[in-house]
């Protein structure tokens, strides 16, 4: 089969390499009728994380079951799954907690952009749907795999309640998905920060009520002319620069809550000024798999449509120009289909 | 009247001064039968935070009312009263949240450590007591103005909930009443981190089960051993600095929480680091306005005996020993008689 692989800055190649197997009795091997690129993917494309030599890519993914390990109980051949970024047992305490993406056996996946892929503990990390579903629904599938369930967390994490005031820094996949999340939250207003009109659109579509086009000090005063000089209850962070999370962490009310999902590249707080912000910080890799039964639920009851941020499809041949145009900003996300 | 003044590193010194009057309509002079010198006050004292001219001192007061301005409705002469470090008009959107430290209109006290103080925005800062007090409760109510809110803010902030594992960085006065705190909201395991004999005593009655002496990597390292490698739900970090930080986010369990209240100084927390951590993170000034009711409520009744933290009293006219005990760590916290 062949897969994608990152070789170098901006140079990634689809690669012949063997079918994966399972190797471990807990491993299941699931057939992918869509993968994609995910934002993260692009520290490494633009070689801001550089890769020591050549690393397979992807780790977005939902499909059907192939084969299972022989101590693997609760998916079985031929049915559809969905499964987080990160492994997780569900069992360790970390687990317990709702912190999968900190279980003690966590891996993180790579490898998804490819027709097949091994996922190790699949009773802890995959959740199936209720049947094999149509066509039309496995983009909003995938999302839940990485960045529906990354933009829920940081929503979570900002604690948005119904009422809420959010604002939501980055207007990527995530931050968009972030903004469907916190309107799904019952957030009252939402301020979308975006320059880029076609995301903008989206943004409203998915439940943005403002959208603030400034950025950095600006972009922090406007949050603050538009809530009476009081600044947002939540704030979602969806860059991970040291601008981003400034923008954040100021753009909140005394007491209020920062989400932060983008991984952070180059941040330094400084312990004194985030003492006088008085907001509450939390974040990290997303527990996805805690909120997966109820992410699916939602696509499956067509409640929610994630999968309109894939503004462009494309065959798992043209993984190259699925990375340049994300790269470019032509697409705020590339579906690809092996 | 005479008040302490800090001339430079390790000078303080009593000073005449002119007795505080009515400024504005919404203030309060108050007589104080005690006040004390912060650990806090140190930064100051010894240079660290270096002040730029003779700076009068004091921010933890409670007492007499001797004269209200004309717009003061909810205290009257000769209450007695407690009120916060900060200042607080309490009926702004932040002290609404409960966030009365982050007042649009706040005010930080000093000037305390005197007999007389003039307190600004008196009806949202002070909060009386059922009657006069009798002597032996003063110092208890002492410390609800500031060394016991911020040891019940750590303890909040790190959201300690009836039957968590806690731990407490730093065994000061402000980490001693956090340990108080928890055990109050009910925590069932409280571990001190503590190198210092008559410190550990205190904390142990106080609510502390565990002590740890040991510091930096080998103190998390004793916490995740004593925490069955997990961590602990709840840090409060009561000291400021970069080691005590780190210590504190890396005792807790992905998903904890962190509170602090120590004033940075010199920290810079590293973005991945503390994304890969997976903690909350909560702290600032404490908001001690929201909870002077119940503290008062909790000495009143005899449930805490916080002021057993006064390790030693002085009068006024020796502030300058007074400053020096702590700062050669032979007295905790030292009560000062005006």
């Amino acid at each position: 089969m062949r897969g994608a692989v990152l070789y170098g800055p901006r140079d990634v190649r689809l690669e012949e390499r063997d079918a994966p197997k399972i190797i471990e009795p807990t491993d299941a091997i699931i057939r992918l009728p869509a993968t994609c690129v995910c934002g993260s993917d692009l520290w490494d494309y633009r070689g801001i994380d550089p890769v020591a030599q050549p690393t397979p890519m992807g780790h977005e993914y939902c499909g059907f079951v192939e084969e299972v390990g022989s101590a693997v109980k609760s998916v079985k051949p031929g049915q559809f799954v969905v499964g987080s970024f990160a492994t997780s047992d569900n069992t360790c305490p970390h687990c317990q907690y709702g912190y999968q993406s900190s279980c003690m056996h966590r891996e993180f996946m790579t490898r998804a952009q490819a027709p097949l892929l091994r996922v190790p503990l699949a009773d802890g990390t995959l959740v199936s749907t209720p049947s094999v579903p149509s066509d039309d629904l496995v983009p909003s599938l995938l999302t839940t795999s990485d960045v529906l369930g990354t933009g829920w967390f940081a929503a979570d994490a900002a604690n948005v309640k119904p009422g809420s005031t959010v604002a939501v820094v980055g207007d990527g996949a995530v931050g968009l998905l972030g903004i469907l999340s916190a309107k799904q939250m019952g957030a009252a207003r939402i301020i979308a920060m975006s320059r880029h009109d076609k995301r903008q659109k989206l943004a409203r579509e998915f439940g943005a009520t403002d959208i603030v086009t400034e950025r950095g000090e600006n972009g922090v005063a406007r949050i603050k002319d538009l809530t009476n000089g009081i600044g947002a209850d939540s704030v979602l962070e969806c860059v991970g620069t040291q601008e981003s999370m400034m923008q954040a962490i100021n753009s909140t009310r005394p007491g209020g809550y920062v989400g932060y999902v983008g991984v952070p590249h180059g941040v330094a707080l400084n312990g004194e000024q985030l003492f006088f912000a008085h907001v509450h910080l939390h974040g990290g890799p997303a527990p996805v798999r805690r909120y997966l039964p109820e992410l699916i639920k939602l696509v499956w009851d067509r409640k929610i449509n994630p999968g309109k941020v894939f503004d462009m499809a494309l065959p798992l041949d043209q993984v190259a120009e699925a990375y340049r145009a994300m790269d470019e900003r032509r697409a705020v996300k590339t579906l690809l289909r092996p």
